[in-house]
């Protein structure tokens, strides 16, 4: 039987560090697969569709929905945001587990789907709001006006802290890193994610028996 | 608010190393309280009341079942084993957590108590009869009916694998060790152990509102 694969959500307010940790998490479980968003929001410069993001038309995007091909979506300032069913499946299928980089709304939605025994939540809390936004600014990229929106955002996805299974606060990302690690290390010594331990079992009664 | 301290119930059959991995986590980890059993069995050369088991006689023993005094108790073999309470809930109200090692039946017990939502299961696998009988040899106290009556005992306790939170298979006890204290650790992670998150997302709204 193949072990049932794990849905592992990272949630957190932008300017967190739940990109580097995701990121982090990537490299150090390469069989980790990464759920790419669809979006309808315009490719900002540098990012590459079907890596950052899938980029949809509008229409595309609502045909996806339509057809169930959404795991989740959610609008967030006028543009659409989803996780594409298929590729999660498709990992599930042979036993391998998947990572989300989602807001909470597509947490609760994932969670709140047929999936959800499957879910391990875990939120990324700042260790402060002046850590918040200097990690904001420092992309650079954004006006203040979109900085502004950004934090507000930001505390309004905070205020969803407690519906995850797991919180950690990002005071160092090399600790953070290895808190999160062990906690994807830990989910998967759970019972029922390893399905070989029938057949072991079985076979020490075997084994008794023969003796 | 003091954290709520976890109850961490270890449950193998005898020889699967659970033990030893028991005063390996009270090293690594000198905060945890150890929950010494109460016993109506003679103490074996070596031990030390209070030490390995609390001994009583088996009036003392039945006592403190109908005063309560026990959060868990079962017979094996003509004696009584239980888990005394008071302790474990001194260590509780201080946000401490306990550590057990305790049988399947002792395990049920205090799953299905008032504290079962504050415990996580561990069970220890043995990789095969041979290393389990192997284990129990070693320990060369005791005679072949004994030992035959242990294997019986543990190949029923095993048949319990699957009512715990979490499984190890141990192979090597170095690896077991390790997967055992990271389960810990990842359980330390859990939202509603952390009693001290709710104050930190008050101070980054407090901070926010204050910008």
């Amino acid at each position: 039987m193949a072990r049932r694969g794990l849905l592992l959500i990272l949630t957190s307010p932008s300017g967190a560090g739940k990109s580097t940790l995701a990121r982090r998490l990537m490299a150090w479980d390469p069989s980790l697969s990464f759920s790419v968003s669809a979006t309808t929001r315009a490719p900002r410069p540098g990012e590459v569709d079907g890596r950052e993001y899938h980029f949809k038309t509008r229409e595309a995007f609502e045909n996806m929905v339509k057809s169930g091909e959404m795991l989740e979506h959610a609008e967030v300032f006028g543009n659409f945001y989803g996780s594409p069913r298929a590729p999660v499946e498709a990992a599930m299928a042979v036993g391998l587990d998947t990572l989300f980089d989602v807001d909470w709304q597509g947490g609760q939605q994932i969670r709140n789907s047929a999936l959800g025994r499957d879910v391990v939540s875990v939120f990324v809390l700042p260790p402060s709001i002046a850590e918040l936004e200097s990690r904001l600014r420092g992309r650079a990229q954004d006006s203040d006006a979109v900085i502004g929106e950004r934090m507000e955002k930001s505390l309004s996805e905070i205020s969803h802290w407690a519906e995850c299974d797991y919180v950690l606060v990002n005071r160092d990302i090399d600790r953070a890193f290895a808190d999160l690690a062990t906690i994807v290390q830990a989910e998967r010594m759970k019972r029922d994610r390893q399905p070989d331990l029938a057949g072991l079992v079985r076979n020490l009664n075997t084994e008794f028996s023969a003796r």
